[in-house]
Protein backbone atom coordinates (compact mmCIF):
# COMPACT_ATOMS: atom_id res chain seq x y z
CA UNK A 1 0.00 0.00 0.00
CA UNK A 2 1.57 3.51 -1.19
CA UNK A 3 1.29 6.29 1.23
CA UNK A 4 -0.90 9.01 0.30
CA UNK A 5 1.01 12.08 -0.09
CA UNK A 6 -0.51 14.15 3.09
CA UNK A 7 1.06 11.43 5.21
CA UNK A 8 4.83 10.72 6.23
CA UNK A 9 6.54 8.34 4.27
CA UNK A 10 7.13 6.25 7.95
CA UNK A 11 8.20 7.24 11.33
CA UNK A 12 10.71 4.99 13.08
CA UNK A 13 9.78 3.77 16.33
CA UNK A 14 12.93 2.73 18.91
CA UNK A 15 12.02 -0.24 20.78
CA UNK A 16 14.32 -0.30 23.99
CA UNK A 17 14.47 -3.24 26.00
CA UNK A 18 16.81 -3.22 29.02
CA UNK A 19 17.87 -4.40 32.14
CA UNK A 20 16.95 -2.57 35.31
CA UNK A 21 19.72 -2.79 38.22
CA UNK A 22 20.17 -0.64 41.15
CA UNK A 23 20.77 2.03 41.68
CA UNK A 24 18.91 4.55 39.94
CA UNK A 25 21.28 6.56 38.38
CA UNK A 26 22.70 3.88 36.24
CA UNK A 27 19.26 2.81 34.60
CA UNK A 28 18.48 6.24 33.91
CA UNK A 29 21.94 6.79 32.26
CA UNK A 30 21.51 3.67 30.58
CA UNK A 31 18.41 4.85 29.54
CA UNK A 32 19.71 7.88 28.53
CA UNK A 33 22.19 6.17 26.32
CA UNK A 34 19.64 4.26 24.49
CA UNK A 35 18.39 7.06 23.65
CA UNK A 36 20.73 8.21 21.85
CA UNK A 37 22.00 5.12 20.01
CA UNK A 38 18.34 4.87 19.19
CA UNK A 39 18.11 8.50 17.70
CA UNK A 40 21.60 8.02 15.74
CA UNK A 41 20.17 4.73 14.10
CA UNK A 42 17.36 6.94 12.56
CA UNK A 43 14.44 6.68 15.42
CA UNK A 44 11.77 9.49 15.57
CA UNK A 45 9.92 7.87 18.36
CA UNK A 46 11.76 5.53 21.60
CA UNK A 47 9.63 4.50 24.17
CA UNK A 48 11.76 2.75 27.19
CA UNK A 49 10.36 0.01 29.48
CA UNK A 50 7.63 0.66 32.24
CA UNK A 51 9.18 2.48 35.51
CA UNK A 52 13.07 1.66 33.39
CA UNK A 53 14.78 3.92 36.62
CA UNK A 54 14.07 1.13 39.13
CA UNK A 55 13.53 -2.14 39.97
CA UNK A 56 10.66 -3.59 40.04
CA UNK A 57 9.15 -2.34 42.80
CA UNK A 58 6.38 -4.84 43.60
CA UNK A 59 7.15 -7.54 44.41
CA UNK A 60 6.19 -7.47 48.06
CA UNK A 61 4.45 -4.49 50.24
CA UNK A 62 7.23 -2.41 51.40
CA UNK A 63 6.46 1.10 52.98
CA UNK A 64 9.44 2.20 51.97
CA UNK A 65 9.52 2.01 48.50
CA UNK A 66 7.12 5.03 48.35
CA UNK A 67 10.12 7.04 48.77
CA UNK A 68 11.45 5.94 45.29
CA UNK A 69 8.51 7.87 43.59
CA UNK A 70 9.33 11.38 41.73
CA UNK A 71 6.89 14.00 41.13
CA UNK A 72 6.16 14.78 37.42
CA UNK A 73 7.62 17.23 36.30
CA UNK A 74 10.99 15.98 38.19
CA UNK A 75 14.21 14.77 37.93
CA UNK A 76 13.75 12.02 35.84
CA UNK A 77 11.16 13.47 33.49
CA UNK A 78 13.28 16.53 33.25
CA UNK A 79 16.63 14.51 32.40
CA UNK A 80 13.94 12.49 29.57
CA UNK A 81 13.34 15.95 28.26
CA UNK A 82 16.72 17.01 27.61
CA UNK A 83 17.37 13.92 25.68
CA UNK A 84 14.33 14.15 23.92
CA UNK A 85 15.63 18.02 22.60
CA UNK A 86 19.21 17.36 22.38
CA UNK A 87 17.98 14.64 19.91
CA UNK A 88 14.74 15.58 18.22
CA UNK A 89 13.30 13.03 19.15
CA UNK A 90 9.95 11.87 20.83
CA UNK A 91 10.81 9.88 24.11
CA UNK A 92 8.11 7.77 25.71
CA UNK A 93 8.89 7.18 29.51
CA UNK A 94 7.84 5.56 32.56
CA UNK A 95 7.98 6.54 36.21
CA UNK A 96 6.70 5.94 39.46
CA UNK A 97 4.98 9.30 40.34
CA UNK A 98 4.62 11.02 43.45
CA UNK A 99 1.55 12.85 43.05
CA UNK A 100 0.61 14.09 46.61
CA UNK A 101 1.44 12.50 50.19
CA UNK A 102 0.14 9.24 50.36
CA UNK A 103 -1.68 9.18 46.73
CA UNK A 104 0.55 7.08 44.07
CA UNK A 105 0.75 6.48 40.04
CA UNK A 106 2.29 4.17 37.37
CA UNK A 107 2.10 6.70 34.96
CA UNK A 108 3.87 7.97 31.50
CA UNK A 109 5.16 10.75 29.89
CA UNK A 110 5.27 11.23 26.50
CA UNK A 111 7.93 14.17 25.66
CA UNK A 112 7.89 15.74 22.20
CA UNK A 113 10.89 16.12 20.05
CA UNK A 114 11.37 20.00 21.14
CA UNK A 115 11.67 18.43 25.04
CA UNK A 116 8.14 20.01 26.27
CA UNK A 117 5.56 17.60 27.83
CA UNK A 118 3.03 15.83 25.27
CA UNK A 119 1.04 14.73 27.75
CA UNK A 120 0.21 12.36 30.93
CA UNK A 121 -0.89 9.05 31.11
CA UNK A 122 -1.88 7.35 34.24
CA UNK A 123 -2.14 3.31 34.61
CA UNK A 124 -5.61 2.70 34.21
CA UNK A 125 -5.82 -0.97 35.15
CA UNK A 126 -3.72 -1.99 37.76
CA UNK A 127 -2.75 -5.61 38.43
CA UNK A 128 -2.56 -7.64 41.62
CA UNK A 129 -1.17 -11.02 41.85
CA UNK A 130 1.72 -12.66 43.33
CA UNK A 131 4.94 -10.80 43.07
CA UNK A 132 3.23 -8.43 41.31
CA UNK A 133 1.43 -6.31 44.30
CA UNK A 134 0.72 -2.96 42.01
CA UNK A 135 -2.57 -2.54 43.73
CA UNK A 136 -0.36 -1.76 46.97
CA UNK A 137 1.12 0.89 45.04
CA UNK A 138 -0.62 2.87 42.50
CA UNK A 139 -3.56 4.42 42.76
CA UNK A 140 -5.66 3.66 39.20
CA UNK A 141 -5.33 6.26 36.59
CA UNK A 142 -7.83 9.13 36.51
CA UNK A 143 -6.68 10.62 33.04
CA UNK A 144 -8.34 7.97 30.52
CA UNK A 145 -7.28 7.36 27.70
CA UNK A 146 -6.03 9.78 25.74
CA UNK A 147 -3.92 10.53 22.87
CA UNK A 148 -1.10 12.79 22.11
CA UNK A 149 -0.20 15.21 19.31
CA UNK A 150 3.86 14.57 18.95
CA UNK A 151 6.06 16.23 15.91
CA UNK A 152 6.48 12.25 15.10
CA UNK A 153 2.82 11.58 14.72
CA UNK A 154 -0.72 10.82 17.30
CA UNK A 155 0.33 8.75 20.04
CA UNK A 156 -1.52 6.12 22.66
CA UNK A 157 -0.12 5.04 25.74
CA UNK A 158 -0.69 1.54 27.73
CA UNK A 159 1.19 0.55 30.48
CA UNK A 160 1.90 -2.97 30.71
CA UNK A 161 -1.58 -4.67 32.11
CA UNK A 162 -3.57 -2.32 30.32
CA UNK A 163 -2.65 -4.44 27.03
CA UNK A 164 -5.14 -7.42 28.62
CA UNK A 165 -7.81 -5.39 27.73
CA UNK A 166 -9.32 -4.63 24.77
CA UNK A 167 -11.31 -1.68 25.80
CA UNK A 168 -7.83 0.23 26.78
CA UNK A 169 -6.87 -0.24 22.83
CA UNK A 170 -9.95 0.94 20.97
CA UNK A 171 -10.74 3.70 23.08
CA UNK A 172 -7.14 4.79 22.29
CA UNK A 173 -8.31 4.47 18.71
CA UNK A 174 -10.83 6.59 19.07
CA UNK A 175 -8.81 9.13 20.42
CA UNK A 176 -6.81 9.20 16.83
CA UNK A 177 -3.51 7.39 18.18
CA UNK A 178 -1.88 6.17 15.26
CA UNK A 179 0.56 4.17 17.42
CA UNK A 180 -0.46 2.67 20.68
CA UNK A 181 3.16 2.24 22.76
CA UNK A 182 3.46 -0.22 25.68
CA UNK A 183 6.10 -0.09 28.49
CA UNK A 184 5.57 -3.25 30.13
CA UNK A 185 7.51 -4.84 32.66
CA UNK A 186 6.20 -8.75 32.13
CA UNK A 187 8.04 -11.87 33.02
CA UNK A 188 8.01 -15.19 34.56
CA UNK A 189 9.24 -17.25 37.40
CA UNK A 190 12.34 -19.05 35.96
CA UNK A 191 11.24 -22.23 36.58
CA UNK A 192 8.36 -21.84 33.72
CA UNK A 193 10.71 -20.61 31.29
CA UNK A 194 10.49 -23.10 28.55
CA UNK A 195 7.64 -25.26 29.83
CA UNK A 196 3.97 -25.02 28.28
CA UNK A 197 2.75 -22.98 31.01
CA UNK A 198 5.24 -20.29 30.03
CA UNK A 199 4.92 -20.99 26.34
CA UNK A 200 1.54 -20.00 26.54
CA UNK A 201 1.66 -17.12 29.11
CA UNK A 202 3.89 -15.66 26.76
CA UNK A 203 1.93 -16.61 23.68
CA UNK A 204 -1.43 -14.94 25.42
CA UNK A 205 0.54 -12.24 25.80
CA UNK A 206 1.32 -11.64 21.83
CA UNK A 207 -1.63 -12.14 20.83
CA UNK A 208 -3.50 -9.78 22.86
CA UNK A 209 -0.88 -7.57 21.29
CA UNK A 210 -1.41 -7.98 17.74
CA UNK A 211 -5.10 -8.00 18.23
CA UNK A 212 -4.94 -4.81 19.31
CA UNK A 213 -3.27 -3.53 15.72
CA UNK A 214 -6.22 -5.74 14.09
CA UNK A 215 -8.97 -4.50 15.88
CA UNK A 216 -7.97 -1.47 15.42
CA UNK A 217 -5.98 -0.83 12.19
CA UNK A 218 -2.87 0.41 13.74
CA UNK A 219 0.67 0.17 14.79
CA UNK A 220 1.32 -1.66 18.31
CA UNK A 221 4.62 -1.32 20.13
CA UNK A 222 5.27 -3.45 23.52
CA UNK A 223 8.52 -2.44 25.14
CA UNK A 224 9.49 -4.58 28.19
CA UNK A 225 12.23 -5.31 30.43
CA UNK A 226 15.04 -7.90 30.37
CA UNK A 227 16.67 -9.82 32.84
CA UNK A 228 16.17 -11.07 36.17
CA UNK A 229 14.99 -8.94 39.53
CA UNK A 230 14.59 -11.00 42.69
CA UNK A 231 12.59 -13.85 42.21
CA UNK A 232 10.71 -12.59 38.66
CA UNK A 233 12.24 -12.84 35.62
CA UNK A 234 11.17 -10.20 32.44
CA UNK A 235 10.80 -12.32 29.22
CA UNK A 236 11.93 -9.50 26.77
CA UNK A 237 10.37 -10.30 23.27
CA UNK A 238 9.61 -6.33 22.82
CA UNK A 239 7.76 -6.11 19.42
CA UNK A 240 6.40 -3.70 16.92
CA UNK A 241 3.08 -4.88 15.14
CA UNK A 242 1.69 -3.25 11.54
CA UNK A 243 -2.11 -2.43 11.69
CA UNK A 244 -2.68 -5.94 10.06
CA UNK A 245 -1.32 -7.40 13.00
CA UNK A 246 1.73 -8.69 11.31
CA UNK A 247 5.16 -8.76 13.70
CA UNK A 248 7.28 -5.98 11.82
CA UNK A 249 10.31 -6.64 14.95
CA UNK A 250 11.10 -8.89 17.86
CA UNK A 251 13.70 -8.80 20.19
CA UNK A 252 14.88 -11.60 22.00
CA UNK A 253 13.51 -13.20 24.89
CA UNK A 254 17.19 -12.29 26.61
CA UNK A 255 19.15 -9.35 26.75
CA UNK A 256 19.19 -6.11 25.85
CA UNK A 257 18.27 -5.06 22.73
CA UNK A 258 17.27 -1.64 20.65
CA UNK A 259 14.95 -1.79 17.84
CA UNK A 260 14.34 0.50 14.83
CA UNK A 261 11.06 -0.09 13.32
CA UNK A 262 10.11 1.60 10.44
CA UNK A 263 5.80 2.54 10.84
CA UNK A 264 4.73 3.38 7.48
CA UNK A 265 1.43 5.85 8.81
CA UNK A 266 -0.46 5.75 5.71
CA UNK A 267 -1.03 1.78 6.10
CA UNK A 268 -3.52 2.84 8.37
CA UNK A 269 -6.17 4.43 6.52
CA UNK A 270 -5.68 2.01 4.07
CA UNK A 271 -5.47 -1.04 6.01
CA UNK A 272 -9.13 0.73 7.98
CA UNK A 273 -10.64 1.19 4.25
CA UNK A 274 -9.54 -2.59 3.72
CA UNK A 275 -11.04 -3.69 7.11
CA UNK A 276 -13.49 -1.18 7.74
CA UNK A 277 -14.28 -2.36 11.66
CA UNK A 278 -14.57 1.48 13.01
CA UNK A 279 -17.63 1.87 10.25
CA UNK A 280 -19.56 -1.12 11.53
CA UNK A 281 -19.02 -1.06 15.53
CA UNK A 282 -22.49 -1.37 17.15
CA UNK A 283 -22.36 1.63 19.50
CA UNK A 284 -26.29 1.31 19.82
CA UNK A 285 -25.65 -2.11 21.83
CA UNK A 286 -22.47 -1.67 23.31
CA UNK A 287 -23.89 -0.44 26.69
CA UNK A 288 -23.20 -3.03 28.63
CA UNK A 289 -20.03 -2.54 28.39
CA UNK A 290 -20.60 -0.27 31.26
CA UNK A 291 -21.34 -2.78 33.90
CA UNK A 292 -19.32 -5.17 35.53
CA UNK A 293 -21.26 -8.34 34.90
CA UNK A 294 -24.60 -9.11 33.23
CA UNK A 295 -26.30 -11.15 36.71
CA UNK B 1 -5.70 -27.43 36.14
CA UNK B 2 -8.08 -29.68 37.34
CA UNK B 3 -11.97 -29.22 37.47
CA UNK B 4 -13.89 -28.36 40.64
CA UNK B 5 -16.65 -30.77 41.59
CA UNK B 6 -19.15 -28.50 40.07
CA UNK B 7 -17.77 -28.50 37.00
CA UNK B 8 -18.72 -31.17 34.32
CA UNK B 9 -15.48 -33.23 33.42
CA UNK B 10 -15.48 -31.85 29.75
CA UNK B 11 -17.83 -30.73 26.99
CA UNK B 12 -17.52 -31.83 23.74
CA UNK B 13 -17.68 -29.43 20.78
CA UNK B 14 -18.09 -30.64 16.72
CA UNK B 15 -16.80 -27.83 14.12
CA UNK B 16 -18.14 -29.19 11.13
CA UNK B 17 -16.04 -27.55 8.26
CA UNK B 18 -18.15 -28.17 5.13
CA UNK B 19 -18.08 -27.04 1.63
CA UNK B 20 -21.65 -25.76 0.61
CA UNK B 21 -23.17 -26.52 -3.19
CA UNK B 22 -26.57 -26.36 -4.91
CA UNK B 23 -28.74 -27.34 -4.22
CA UNK B 24 -29.90 -26.24 -0.90
CA UNK B 25 -31.19 -30.55 0.46
CA UNK B 26 -27.95 -31.88 -0.41
CA UNK B 27 -26.38 -29.49 2.35
CA UNK B 28 -28.98 -29.67 4.22
CA UNK B 29 -28.59 -33.55 4.28
CA UNK B 30 -24.76 -33.26 4.23
CA UNK B 31 -25.00 -31.32 7.68
CA UNK B 32 -27.15 -33.71 9.29
CA UNK B 33 -25.41 -36.41 8.08
CA UNK B 34 -22.10 -34.33 10.07
CA UNK B 35 -23.81 -33.87 13.03
CA UNK B 36 -24.87 -37.82 13.13
CA UNK B 37 -20.98 -38.84 12.68
CA UNK B 38 -20.02 -35.90 14.94
CA UNK B 39 -22.73 -37.01 18.07
CA UNK B 40 -21.22 -41.09 16.94
CA UNK B 41 -17.37 -39.31 17.83
CA UNK B 42 -18.67 -38.24 21.20
CA UNK B 43 -19.39 -34.65 20.50
CA UNK B 44 -22.21 -33.17 22.98
CA UNK B 45 -22.10 -29.33 21.16
CA UNK B 46 -22.13 -29.59 17.33
CA UNK B 47 -21.44 -26.23 15.23
CA UNK B 48 -21.87 -25.91 11.18
CA UNK B 49 -20.63 -22.88 9.28
CA UNK B 50 -22.31 -19.77 8.43
CA UNK B 51 -24.92 -20.08 5.98
CA UNK B 52 -24.87 -23.79 5.78
CA UNK B 53 -27.98 -24.77 3.81
CA UNK B 54 -27.24 -22.18 0.97
CA UNK B 55 -24.01 -21.17 -1.24
CA UNK B 56 -23.22 -17.73 -0.30
CA UNK B 57 -25.56 -15.60 -1.05
CA UNK B 58 -24.49 -12.11 -0.75
CA UNK B 59 -20.66 -12.08 -3.78
CA UNK B 60 -23.64 -10.06 -6.20
CA UNK B 61 -26.55 -7.83 -5.07
CA UNK B 62 -29.36 -9.63 -6.45
CA UNK B 63 -33.34 -9.60 -4.85
CA UNK B 64 -34.35 -13.36 -6.37
CA UNK B 65 -31.73 -14.16 -3.70
CA UNK B 66 -34.29 -13.09 -0.91
CA UNK B 67 -35.99 -16.41 -1.92
CA UNK B 68 -33.63 -18.35 -0.36
CA UNK B 69 -34.59 -17.03 3.20
CA UNK B 70 -36.33 -19.03 5.16
CA UNK B 71 -38.41 -18.40 8.42
CA UNK B 72 -37.24 -19.42 12.60
CA UNK B 73 -38.87 -21.72 13.17
CA UNK B 74 -38.91 -23.11 9.71
CA UNK B 75 -38.07 -26.14 7.81
CA UNK B 76 -34.07 -25.87 8.30
CA UNK B 77 -34.51 -25.44 11.94
CA UNK B 78 -36.69 -27.92 12.39
CA UNK B 79 -35.07 -30.10 10.70
CA UNK B 80 -31.96 -29.09 12.92
CA UNK B 81 -33.95 -29.66 16.11
CA UNK B 82 -34.72 -33.44 15.22
CA UNK B 83 -31.35 -33.79 14.47
CA UNK B 84 -30.96 -32.69 17.95
CA UNK B 85 -33.06 -34.43 19.73
CA UNK B 86 -32.32 -37.58 18.24
CA UNK B 87 -28.78 -37.97 18.95
CA UNK B 88 -29.21 -35.38 22.33
CA UNK B 89 -26.79 -32.98 21.26
CA UNK B 90 -26.78 -29.36 20.59
CA UNK B 91 -26.64 -27.70 17.78
CA UNK B 92 -25.66 -24.42 16.32
CA UNK B 93 -26.75 -23.73 12.92
CA UNK B 94 -26.88 -20.47 10.61
CA UNK B 95 -30.13 -19.49 8.42
CA UNK B 96 -30.67 -16.57 6.15
CA UNK B 97 -33.89 -15.37 8.35
CA UNK B 98 -36.84 -14.31 6.51
CA UNK B 99 -38.48 -12.56 9.48
CA UNK B 100 -41.12 -10.40 7.41
CA UNK B 101 -41.60 -9.15 4.00
CA UNK B 102 -38.99 -6.74 3.33
CA UNK B 103 -36.82 -7.61 6.79
CA UNK B 104 -34.00 -9.97 6.48
CA UNK B 105 -31.42 -10.91 8.62
CA UNK B 106 -28.08 -13.08 9.06
CA UNK B 107 -29.37 -15.69 12.14
CA UNK B 108 -28.10 -18.31 14.28
CA UNK B 109 -29.87 -20.58 16.44
CA UNK B 110 -28.92 -23.09 18.77
CA UNK B 111 -31.07 -26.16 19.54
CA UNK B 112 -30.79 -27.89 22.82
CA UNK B 113 -29.98 -31.15 23.13
CA UNK B 114 -33.82 -32.33 23.60
CA UNK B 115 -34.43 -30.62 20.32
CA UNK B 116 -35.80 -27.20 21.87
CA UNK B 117 -34.74 -23.90 20.46
CA UNK B 118 -32.66 -22.30 23.51
CA UNK B 119 -32.07 -19.04 21.47
CA UNK B 120 -31.50 -17.02 18.60
CA UNK B 121 -28.82 -14.57 17.60
CA UNK B 122 -28.87 -12.32 14.82
CA UNK B 123 -25.81 -10.81 13.35
CA UNK B 124 -24.89 -7.83 14.75
CA UNK B 125 -22.26 -6.32 12.67
CA UNK B 126 -22.92 -6.82 8.95
CA UNK B 127 -19.70 -6.62 6.56
CA UNK B 128 -19.76 -5.00 3.11
CA UNK B 129 -16.86 -5.42 0.87
CA UNK B 130 -16.38 -6.12 -2.59
CA UNK B 131 -17.78 -10.14 -2.84
CA UNK B 132 -19.44 -9.57 0.50
CA UNK B 133 -22.24 -7.44 0.09
CA UNK B 134 -24.17 -8.27 3.24
CA UNK B 135 -25.39 -4.49 4.23
CA UNK B 136 -27.84 -5.10 1.08
CA UNK B 137 -29.27 -8.65 2.72
CA UNK B 138 -28.98 -8.33 5.90
CA UNK B 139 -30.23 -6.43 8.81
CA UNK B 140 -28.14 -5.95 11.71
CA UNK B 141 -29.52 -7.63 14.68
CA UNK B 142 -31.49 -6.20 16.80
CA UNK B 143 -31.30 -9.38 19.97
CA UNK B 144 -28.07 -7.87 21.43
CA UNK B 145 -25.43 -10.22 22.75
CA UNK B 146 -27.38 -13.02 24.53
CA UNK B 147 -26.16 -16.41 25.93
CA UNK B 148 -27.95 -19.07 26.27
CA UNK B 149 -28.60 -22.11 28.87
CA UNK B 150 -27.55 -25.25 27.36
CA UNK B 151 -27.72 -29.07 28.63
CA UNK B 152 -23.74 -28.97 27.60
CA UNK B 153 -23.12 -25.00 28.64
CA UNK B 154 -24.14 -22.03 28.40
CA UNK B 155 -23.36 -20.27 25.09
CA UNK B 156 -22.56 -17.38 23.37
CA UNK B 157 -22.83 -17.33 19.33
CA UNK B 158 -21.25 -14.80 16.94
CA UNK B 159 -21.27 -14.90 12.87
CA UNK B 160 -18.18 -14.47 10.77
CA UNK B 161 -17.48 -10.14 10.64
CA UNK B 162 -18.51 -10.29 14.73
CA UNK B 163 -15.02 -12.01 15.76
CA UNK B 164 -13.66 -8.95 14.59
CA UNK B 165 -14.94 -7.07 17.20
CA UNK B 166 -13.66 -7.24 20.90
CA UNK B 167 -16.81 -5.56 22.02
CA UNK B 168 -19.12 -8.68 20.93
CA UNK B 169 -16.90 -11.45 22.77
CA UNK B 170 -16.76 -9.14 26.21
CA UNK B 171 -20.63 -8.29 25.84
CA UNK B 172 -20.91 -12.65 24.85
CA UNK B 173 -18.49 -13.27 28.28
CA UNK B 174 -20.30 -11.18 30.38
CA UNK B 175 -23.89 -12.72 30.02
CA UNK B 176 -22.32 -15.69 31.07
CA UNK B 177 -21.24 -17.45 28.20
CA UNK B 178 -18.77 -20.60 28.24
CA UNK B 179 -17.94 -21.43 24.78
CA UNK B 180 -18.02 -18.84 22.10
CA UNK B 181 -19.30 -20.49 19.02
CA UNK B 182 -18.80 -18.30 15.49
CA UNK B 183 -20.78 -19.93 12.50
CA UNK B 184 -17.73 -18.40 9.74
CA UNK B 185 -17.69 -18.14 5.87
CA UNK B 186 -14.73 -16.16 5.26
CA UNK B 187 -11.91 -16.78 2.39
CA UNK B 188 -9.79 -15.36 -0.02
CA UNK B 189 -9.68 -14.61 -3.79
CA UNK B 190 -7.84 -17.93 -5.00
CA UNK B 191 -5.04 -15.70 -6.30
CA UNK B 192 -4.38 -14.69 -2.76
CA UNK B 193 -3.99 -18.38 -1.08
CA UNK B 194 -0.48 -18.74 -0.65
CA UNK B 195 0.56 -14.54 -0.85
CA UNK B 196 1.72 -12.62 2.09
CA UNK B 197 -1.84 -10.76 1.81
CA UNK B 198 -3.59 -13.89 2.17
CA UNK B 199 -1.18 -15.06 5.02
CA UNK B 200 -1.53 -11.74 6.64
CA UNK B 201 -5.57 -12.52 6.24
CA UNK B 202 -5.40 -15.38 7.66
CA UNK B 203 -2.93 -14.89 10.84
CA UNK B 204 -5.06 -11.90 11.69
CA UNK B 205 -8.33 -13.60 12.00
CA UNK B 206 -6.61 -16.56 13.82
CA UNK B 207 -5.32 -13.62 16.36
CA UNK B 208 -8.65 -11.92 16.56
CA UNK B 209 -10.09 -15.60 17.74
CA UNK B 210 -7.58 -16.42 19.93
CA UNK B 211 -7.76 -12.87 21.48
CA UNK B 212 -11.49 -13.05 22.78
CA UNK B 213 -10.18 -16.72 24.47
CA UNK B 214 -7.44 -14.68 26.16
CA UNK B 215 -9.39 -11.45 27.34
CA UNK B 216 -12.16 -13.69 28.39
CA UNK B 217 -10.91 -16.41 29.63
CA UNK B 218 -13.14 -18.57 28.16
CA UNK B 219 -13.27 -21.09 24.98
CA UNK B 220 -13.97 -19.76 21.29
CA UNK B 221 -14.30 -22.29 18.52
CA UNK B 222 -14.87 -20.78 14.73
CA UNK B 223 -16.45 -22.98 12.14
CA UNK B 224 -15.89 -21.88 8.61
CA UNK B 225 -16.70 -22.80 5.13
CA UNK B 226 -14.09 -24.88 3.03
CA UNK B 227 -14.02 -24.82 -1.03
CA UNK B 228 -14.73 -22.49 -3.45
CA UNK B 229 -17.59 -20.57 -4.47
CA UNK B 230 -18.05 -18.35 -7.80
CA UNK B 231 -14.89 -15.92 -7.36
CA UNK B 232 -13.95 -17.37 -3.40
CA UNK B 233 -12.34 -20.11 -1.76
CA UNK B 234 -13.54 -20.52 1.79
CA UNK B 235 -10.50 -21.09 3.43
CA UNK B 236 -11.34 -23.98 6.12
CA UNK B 237 -8.73 -23.36 9.44
CA UNK B 238 -11.75 -24.12 11.90
CA UNK B 239 -10.66 -24.01 15.32
CA UNK B 240 -10.85 -24.12 19.02
CA UNK B 241 -8.81 -22.62 21.60
CA UNK B 242 -8.78 -22.59 25.16
CA UNK B 243 -8.93 -19.74 27.44
CA UNK B 244 -5.42 -19.43 27.37
CA UNK B 245 -5.97 -18.44 23.63
CA UNK B 246 -4.13 -21.97 23.15
CA UNK B 247 -5.18 -23.62 19.45
CA UNK B 248 -6.92 -27.05 20.84
CA UNK B 249 -7.43 -28.46 17.26
CA UNK B 250 -7.41 -27.14 13.97
CA UNK B 251 -9.13 -27.95 10.54
CA UNK B 252 -7.16 -27.97 7.27
CA UNK B 253 -7.07 -25.58 5.20
CA UNK B 254 -9.07 -27.34 2.12
CA UNK B 255 -11.34 -30.05 2.81
CA UNK B 256 -14.25 -30.79 4.72
CA UNK B 257 -13.45 -32.26 8.51
CA UNK B 258 -15.03 -32.87 11.16
CA UNK B 259 -13.34 -31.98 14.86
CA UNK B 260 -14.52 -33.40 18.33
CA UNK B 261 -12.68 -31.26 20.80
CA UNK B 262 -13.30 -31.45 24.36
CA UNK B 263 -13.79 -28.37 26.34
CA UNK B 264 -13.05 -28.83 30.43
CA UNK B 265 -15.22 -26.11 31.63
CA UNK B 266 -13.48 -25.59 35.13
CA UNK B 267 -10.55 -24.02 33.24
CA UNK B 268 -12.89 -20.96 32.99
CA UNK B 269 -13.10 -19.91 36.27
CA UNK B 270 -8.53 -21.04 37.07
CA UNK B 271 -7.68 -19.40 34.40
CA UNK B 272 -9.48 -15.97 35.23
CA UNK B 273 -8.24 -16.50 38.90
CA UNK B 274 -4.76 -16.34 37.79
CA UNK B 275 -5.59 -13.49 34.93
CA UNK B 276 -8.12 -11.64 36.37
CA UNK B 277 -9.01 -9.15 33.78
CA UNK B 278 -12.84 -9.22 34.55
CA UNK B 279 -12.26 -8.04 38.40
CA UNK B 280 -9.81 -5.09 36.86
CA UNK B 281 -12.07 -3.89 34.20
CA UNK B 282 -12.30 -0.03 34.49
CA UNK B 283 -16.09 0.29 33.55
CA UNK B 284 -15.88 3.42 35.48
CA UNK B 285 -13.94 4.78 32.68
CA UNK B 286 -15.80 3.06 29.17
CA UNK B 287 -18.08 5.39 28.26
CA UNK B 288 -16.41 6.92 25.34
CA UNK B 289 -16.62 3.34 23.64
CA UNK B 290 -20.45 3.73 22.78
CA UNK B 291 -19.22 6.88 20.73
CA UNK B 292 -18.15 6.43 16.70
CA UNK B 293 -14.80 8.52 17.63
CA UNK B 294 -13.41 11.23 19.51
CA UNK B 295 -13.35 14.07 17.28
Amino acid sequence: MSDSPHTPAAVAVGLVQMRVESPREANVQRALDRISQAADAGAQIVCLPELFAIPYPCQDEDHARFDQAEPIPGPTTGRLADAARRHGVVVVGSIFERRAPGLYHNTAVVLDADGSLAGVYRKMHIPDDPLYYEKFYFTPGDLGFPSFATRHGRLGVGICWDQWFPEAARLLALAGAQILLYPTAIGWLPADRGTSEGDSQHGAWETMIRSHAVANGLFVVAVNRTGREGQLEFWGGSLACDPNGNVLARADRHGEQTLVVPCHLGQIDAVRTHWPFLRDRRIDAYGDLLKRFLD
